[in-house]
């Protein structure tokens, strides 16, 4: 399907905004810690511009940026984003811009009106201030040695509504000296086919008024029509070089265009350069990635990216693609990190067994074991809401267990936690903890940063005196997940360890209506793991 | 925004596969019951064709046409699905055509092969027999009386390998008598240009060699892109008449085009007429009815219809809005059956915080209360891993202690919770809790599965002497975010519960290091706001 063969390799710029419109979606929420991780990923994968946040707006996004200033990118450059400045004062002495220029990136984003209605009446200002601000803000921004990106908020509605006056904002900001002007669609409202007419008309009147190879074009656009995507390769095909987009699409409303189908069409299906093959390949784990920091679940049907997006159901589509997965899938799964899955089927569960088995140094071929029997055991466990994809550590250990080869490093005999509270101090949390390794019996106790923590350090107590390597072992991610949230407190809950020692890294997993027990199993399968991997 | 007003208000089809082609998405299933009960909503929304299944793929869906005969539909034309007559046999023989013709429609649709691989590689078939195939089956339910929709499957890719061939599938398909023919993008991989283009092309070669006004386009479109509801209304524009799609796009893979972009984008961005404006109004719900009946978490940023879809929470957008809707709001969410919402966080101003306490009652008209003091108490702790734009019930709280409207409904003096485990068996938690109302203590005691549970158990044992009224409210939903998970098991933690009682629904927050007091915080407060909104 080479449909778009016949397109060049022009190379278009991507800008991500997930660490400041992304964090717009409601029950998005960032660190500075998740901040300055994803920015790192976004830099990995090869995205081309990192919107950071808006340094004015908020102290969370004040802090990514001093602390962003250590950080060394591969690829991307970072941006501080802010508005122009206050009507009736110089952009010298506006806040917000004082605030962008002291985050020290070298590109900077700055929005300003285009719509005379948000002018007028949101404002309260007259479309000759606006001008100037537009013109000022800029221009203050070049002569302090930024590159300047310009989003025209609300670029489209503006254009329907008053089409000379959109325009000139847009020559303004040139004149200005931005180097990029990005046309938004800010409230989501328009269709692709008068994004591709009124680029098209755009393109036109700066190429007639400037020079035709000093103006670039972006595009941003947002999802409430469900055409985010749509829109933004529109523009592409009449000539805008930047998109900007979020990963996951999350952002205001039904989220921004999503940068996880972005990518794959504009590379794949338009031909367009913008991250080389082998990064492509990392875009599922991305997407996984900022899903995780933000606590959202994924969502399996996400294009390209999901867990369903391979996966097959019918019986007429099953049978196809075992012939040639031409057949029902419309690219290599491969290509952007993920894979085919057959629903339905214990044929592919069992290779599915053995293929990890392998991975994990386990040996299956000997005849006496029944992989059959571990994979319904798997796929009754993760019916229970084990997750074993993101727990290869406890896999092993099931893998073990039901091939004989597992010996347990040692055995609870018995443990208590208590956490006490009194009036309006804070709570306080202890665990007792009795133990036996080959015989020999431990009992000891430890406080923690509650229950959990009590219990991880009481644990580690009674066996470093066993197994002194344990040392080397640390804790580095717990992650909860309620499974089924319609019970309250009773719901039942999934906890993800992820431990490393001085080589590895390995997650284990938990499941139980209790919090504790459900710690306790992962904390377990930890510990064994790391144990029995001398 | 009346960017489409020239259009002309012709009608579009629109035939829904909610039944049929949603089922094959992971995890969507449908009982023969409420097959019934969504085809029924299907119709009293209006939609005009509603496949109900395959009667020759497997019981459930026979059933469904033994027990849908006895229903009356509206406006809805029931349709049944099956694949062209097999190859070798003639149609009056093949058992599939049978089943059809016994499911009693008076519509049905059949798809037919028109891409050379799938004919010659998948179904080791010839070019020749698998036109006869098409011709057949079409002539043979047409002689039955049947209304005849043919589903051109895979008609894209088919084009792009051998326009010729595609196009004669069409063709024979309308000489056997076909009513409307259906461009299917199968895989979902074709781009709208090419969607665009095609069909001009089609419609071109028809409109030569037929009857203009007899030829009828229809446009099937799946999601593998993103690009499902760009390619539908591109075909459209280019003269398709029939848009099938699924409610909420549940599909294969990546799912199907989704009706509830559809409808609201071809009615009131395209001008076409497909719906009623009243029946319009009951899309969000019918969105919901759907989810509800396959077991689905609704997406919250599904465009049109998700709880997000005009949910507003930076601090310029909601200043904007109080002036006019209109400027962060691409249509009246009413149009949709859907509502605005403001959301509160760190990234928010003063007008958030104002709209949000008029919304919950709370009266900061006064000159005695600084609204800026709250909004700088919110920053701080949405900084300190708080999330108020999903705990309303909290932020209530926080807003109350602010403008001196507070007065607690009980004052925590101790508790303990206790968690132990013996050897294998299962955990068992139990909590002590003393509380004060009004000067006169309780003290109580109660199990729970899990600490959490045991708290809340014992927490809810205490009150309900004083406040009867906690019999009817109940904890729904409880999740639980480790905020920085790089401290492992030190690691602080965000906990949400929602709660409900007969009329109403709230959420609030907890965050700390120790999970139990996190849940402490947010149980408290969600207790708290329950009694003093008695």
């Amino acid at each position: 399907m080479d449909q778009a063969m016949d397109q060049t390799m022009d190379q278009i710029l991507l800008y991500d905004t997930t660490l400041r419109d992304g964090t717009q979606g409601e029950n998005i929420s960032f660190t500075v810690e998740d901040k300055l991780r994803i920015s790192q990923r976004l830099d990995d994968i090869g995205i081309h511009f990192i919107e950071g946040g808006w340094p004015g707006s908020n102290p969370r996004d004040l802090q990514f940026f001093k602390l962003a200033k250590k950080t060394k990118f591969k690829n991307a450059e970072l941006t501080a984003f802010s508005a122009t400045r206050k009507p009736g004062i110089s952009a010298k002495k506006d806040d917000n811009l004082k605030a962008l220029l002291e985050s020290e990136t070298g590109v900077v984003t700055i929005f300003g009106k285009t719509w005379d209605l948000h002018v007028k009446e949101v404002m309260n200002n007259s479309l000759e201030e606006n001008i100037a601000m537009i013109h000022d803000s800029v221009f203050w921004l070049k002569e302090n040695g930024r590159k300047v990106i310009y989003d025209a908020e609300h670029f489209f509605d503006g254009y329907f509504a008053d089409r000379q006056y959109a325009l000139k904002t847009l020559t303004t900001a040139f004149e200005g000296g931005a180097d990029t002007l990005v046309l938004c669609d800010t409230n989501g409202g328009t269709l692709p086919f008068d994004i591709e007419r009124i680029t098209q008309d755009v393109m036109k009147t700066l190429n007639e008024k400037f020079d035709k190879h000093s103006v670039k074009i972006g595009i941003h656009t947002h999802n409430d029509c469900g055409l985010a995507l749509a829109n933004s390769i529109s523009a592409v095909r009449e000539g805008a070089v930047m998109v900007q987009g979020t990963i996951n699409g999350y952002g205001e409303r039904c989220g921004n265009a999503d940068l996880t189908s972005i990518i794959p069409v504009l590379k794949l299906k338009m031909k367009y350069d913008c991250i080389s093959d082998e990064n492509l390949k990392k875009l599922r784990k991305l997407s996984r990635f900022v899903s995780e920091r933000a606590n959202m679940t994924p969502s399996n049907t996400r294009p390209f990216v999901g867990r369903s997006a391979f996966a097959h159901k019918g019986g007429i589509h099953v049978s196809a693609i075992a012939k040639t997965p031409l057949a029902y899938e419309h690219i290599c799964p491969e290509m952007v990190g993920n894979k085919q899955r057959v629903l339905v089927s214990d044929l592919s569960g069992k290779s599915n067994v053995e293929y990890k088995a392998k991975e994990l140094g386990i040996d299956l071929t000997s005849d006496e074991f029944n992989t059959q029997e571990i994979v319904t055991e798997v796929k009754r466990l993760e019916q229970e809401g084990y997750q074993f994809d993101a727990a290869d550590g406890s896999l092993h250990i099931l893998i073990e267990k039901f091939t004989n080869q597992f010996s347990p490093s040692f055995e609870l005999k018995s443990f208590r936690v208590t956490v006490e509270k009194n009036a309006d101090r804070p709570c306080h949390s202890h665990a007792m903890i009795k133990i036996s390794v080959d015989g020999k019996d431990e009992i000891t106790a430890a406080e923690g940063h509650g229950p959990v923590s009590a219990l991880d350090n009481a644990l580690r107590k009674a066996l470093t005196s066993f197994y002194p390597s344990l040392d080397l072992m640390h804790l580095v991610d717990f992650k909860v997940r309620v499974i089924d949230g319609r019970d309250g407190t009773s719901a039942k809950v999934r906890v993800l360890i992820e431990s490393r020692d001085e080589d590895k890294i390995w997650s284990t997993v938990g499941v139980s209506e209790d919090i504790i027990d459900a710690s306790w199993q992962a904390l377990t399968d930890s510990f064994h793991f790391k144990i029995s991997n001398e």
